[in-house]
């Protein structure tokens, strides 16, 4: 499946119209739902394939944001081969509690994969509790980017923005 | 890598010794964190080849749950063709408020599948949660039973459990 075709799939699979509540706290008049596009394996082999040319070279793990990031971490961490972590959204009282599942060294150099930037304050929280873990972060990637200024304010966040599709690239308009 | 080579490189990448306060509210002197077998793509990817032979005839979707089944549900997806939904533990409050993400359709065959068995009671809150939503739960699948209780809970409850590695086949003592 080439890019054209990923995109034209992803928007047939997961856009739906309607009245909706961003996690930003905006409301918008439409809605990618990430997961109908990130649990059919065809879809997510695909994302995975045409992600992968972003991970910045040198890049030594990847990471996730819980729950949405995590599909889309762990095939690409199968596609490329890399381990990945899971960063928390908040902390679990059992077993080992901590803000970061799987191993992370200080100084790694690490890829963040995001499902769908608004505003990204999401990313920006998860790339700053790496880097507060001593990670190194080279790029924060996204499947799509809905143009709200969120590659703006990753890179006013000391961070660089790749996504794979812009909300313009799916032909949405606003 | 075969079965038993698995067994291995699992137990020595996520088997820890401790005190530790499992989900199941029991104590234990150890824990198999279930996050550094599954965010390693090599032990990911062999227990993904492991399971597929254990998803029942006829399955048409995975679940996997919240959080630590996100990542085998979906490499498990990946290697099987087959979409997956995930289980949620809460429901969130903006976008598409679910208890289950991604597409599921009344009637369809569906596997589950787990990290680990204590009692299992996640595992067959998750597999109710799926058999109310209409889906016939074919089985309930985990990489670990720690054979305390867990698939004759699972049977009790009216479902198949059938796990990968028991605590046995692993060599753990308790």
């Amino acid at each position: 499946m080439d890019r054209a075709e990923l995109g034209r799939a992803l928007v047939a699979a997961a856009y739906l119209e309607g009245d909706f509540l961003l996690s930003s706290g905006q409301r918008s008049r439409y809605y990618l739902d990430k997961y109908l596009f990130s649990t059919e394996p065809r879809l997510l082999a695909a994302i995975a394939e045409h992600l992968a040319p972003l991970v910045p070279a040198g890049t030594q793990r990847l990471a996730g944001v819980e729950l949405g990031g995590v599909p889309l971490a762990t095939a690409l961490a199968l596609q490329c081969g890399l381990p990945f972590v899971i960063v928390r959204k908040g902390q679990k009282d059992y077993g080992t509690a901590r803000k970061i599942e799987g191993i992370l060294r200080a100084g790694e150099r690490v890829a963040l994969v995001e499902d769908i930037w608004t505003t990204a304050r999401q990313a920006i929280a998860a790339a700053e509790v790496l880097r507060e873990a001593g990670a190194e972060v080279a790029a924060v990637l996204a499947v799509v980017d809905r143009e709200q200024g969120g590659p703006e304010a990753i890179r006013q966040a000391g961070f660089e923005p790749r996504a794979l599709f812009t909300r313009t690239d799916l032909g949405i308009r606003v």
